[in-house]
């Protein structure tokens, strides 16, 4: 039996993103850039009014500046067709072109207009700041640098500054495809009624909804019974289909002798079994290494919740490596027990627990449990609190690690 | 001018969810429940094994225990055909239903096999107690009991239990659909060419990919220019086919003068137009009471990072309600500030900052930052770290309110 973090290194080793493609901009949330991307062009592309004002002359913004001749008036869009001369001042909008000549902008503001023609203009502001109210050509942006680094992956700020470059299309690594086989004769899918003995398969879709979650491409490959060459085929589509494999389940006495064979004839080779935690010790995990890169192959345990901590202590990291995002996301830290916690200690546990910000403090609270078939108490978890192992009560106020979850 | 709080009161009060739809659950990740989920029936539905071992009478396990006889196996999926009587065990895996006569279940580790065809077995545990490594019948959930309530985010653990009870198909609340309108006549979409005085248009594909990340359906209204048929189409189409509006932009002074007119023809009437906020202050905000219930019609400023601040603050929430979620998100907390922050104080601002949990502590980075057109710093922050009107340089070490973003 391994530790945590042994297996996690384990993974890791054989987590390696896929390959490249071009996609529009517009399907590009949530993927992970394959290339530094570099600016097409200075931005702004030229100085550029950030008020609504006047463009005028240094020399004439002062306590007895004249009246200023206004030359003419350009909107965003549009080009000045005239430079500012002394004494005379050009009316612009907020994302228009500065005109040559012109040294700052006046906030419309910080002016009155003269005439019901608008060419006539004074000037309220007296003292003049070069640079007042534009933005210079290149100031956020010069081109060529490098804005946003290969291995970042795409939120909505990454889209709105892609499209302001015009990137309509960019390269990113594909999705990686998670393939989920349930296996047990017990088990029936959701629409189907239960006879005696059965249950219904509730890791299947919960695996697929969260292979999504994280932003992988799903797969599913249905029910797996002891039917040798069922159960055979299914294996093999997982491998063939998709990047990870997913095998959930095996209390099934007749499919936990049929799998490992199977799957070592597949190719598979075992890295490692059994975990030292809990929920989740039964973890296995393999990779097939004739396919470059390697497909990895999980083995979860067919309790919901030890399946369900499986996917996020050693899935979620996978899969986001696996996607070529550049640093997995840390999503632990500590909050302050809300209450007392009995741990009995045997092994390192993870406790569905709810978090949440207190006026001045995480605080968590491990919540009443009932062990690894209780998939109930995991929809008012938002998070696992943290127990190593060592038997002993933890107090009230006493910190312990959380990790967010779902 | 009104205040963050007043203007969130404003939104809350018209964000109200649509309509429900049933979808499969295999859909359903991501949608808000629009019914109680009851149980359809206990939960196990049978008493189950916990384990792999032999169940047995309590009066059979002792230090002087006899040798008992195996009647038979009786794997998960099965049901066992005879009951336990004295003297006797059934040998049953995990998940199996207990047959009739069973107190308890010893563990395989803690029994000897005496003969070679399984059918006498010796327990070397010594000490009964009833109940253990059996899962009683309704030890999770009775049937009839509200197990998930109405307007919880379905998440993997929701699908899993959903899919446990046998709900191949639930009631949800339809998804909001948000409706982006961009407008500027020095726009042109990311992959055309910038002639003199134009640029990108970012916000538009920014909105609409932070729309659904919001877990909203994005409609792209394209870009709205002076042109007063087309400009009216647009904003008449965003108002039929979507529960929010959002016309983002109106710097250009040609649209600026016509999209206030025809969002009052066309039956919108403002709410609230500006906010103290920075970035943000120009936010627009009404509702087309014709519809039941009302549209709701967002005017988001121009520079990107006002409208991405804007966004966050006000309509990540408003769609957290349309979408029928009982609870807003609280994605609101301190941290401490990794460096000095010197804050100029006219407006409460949201500045763009990068959050991370070191050892025992949140702390939180400003980051450096040209001003509502820099979305490039937007690409670097995971969150806004939040300082109230007031001029004042921020020390090293302060706890400070922060947003996590994106």
């Amino acid at each position: 039996m391994i530790s945590i973090e042994e297996a996690t290194r384990h993974i890791a080793q054989f987590a390696v993103p896929r390959d490249r493609e071009a996609i529009a901009l517009a399907d590009a949330l949530g993927h992970v850039l394959a290339e530094d991307v570099a600016c097409s062009l200075d931005s702004p592309p030229f100085d550029k009014a950030l008020v609504d004002g006047y463009a005028v002359r240094a020399e004439d913004v002062r306590s007895d500046g004249p009246a200023l001749r206004v030359l003419e008036e350009v909107t965003a869009g549009e080009t000045p067709t005239r430079g500012v001369e002394p004494g005379c001042a050009i009316r612009i909008m907020t994302g228009a072109p500065i005109p040559r000549g012109a040294e700052l902008v006046v906030m419309v503001e910080r002016t009155e207009t003269l005439n019901a023609d608008g060419t006539q203009v004074k000037l309220l502001q007296t003292e003049a700041k070069v640079g007042e109210g534009i933005l210079p050509r290149g100031k956020s942006m010069r081109e060529g640098e490098v804005v946003i680094p290969s291995g970042q992956r795409i939120r909505p700020a990454e889209i709105g500054l892609l499209a302001e470059l015009g990137h309509a299309k960019i390269n990113v690594w594909r999705k990686p495809r998670v393939a989920v086989l349930a296996t047990g004769n017990e088990l029936v899918p959701a629409g189907e009624d239960l006879r005696p003995g059965q249950i219904r398969n509730s890791n299947g879709p919960m695996l697929l909804a969260y292979a999504r979650r994280c932003g992988a491409t799903p797969i599913d490959l249905g029910i797996g019974r002891d039917e040798p060459g069922d159960l055979r085929a299914r294996l093999s589509t997982g491998l063939e289909s998709a990047d990870v494999l997913v095998v959930s389940g095996g209390v099934s006495a007749g499919v936990l002798d049929l799998v490992p064979g199977m799957l070592a004839e597949l190719g598979v080779e075992k890295v490692f079994h059994k975990v030292q935690l809990k929920p989740g010790k039964p973890l296995w995990f393999g990779v097939a290494q004739q396919a470059a890169p390697p497909r990895l192959v999980f083995g979860l345990p067919g309790n919901p919740v030890s399946s369900l901590v499986c996917f996020e202590l050693f899935m979620r990291p996978a899969l986001e490596r696996l996607s070529g995002q550049a640093a997995v996301e840390n999503r632990r830290f500590t909050a302050v027990l809300s209450q007392a916690h009995p741990h009995d200690g045997g092994r390192p546990t993870y406790w569905p627990a709810l978090l949440s910000f207190h006026g001045d403090a995480w605080r968590v609270e491990p919540l009443p449990w009932q062990g690894s078939g209780d998939l109930r108490t995991l929809t008012k978890a938002n998070s696992l609190c943290f127990f190593p192992a060592g038997a002993r009560t933890y107090a009230v106020g006493e910190t312990v690690e959380v990790v967010k979850i779902q």
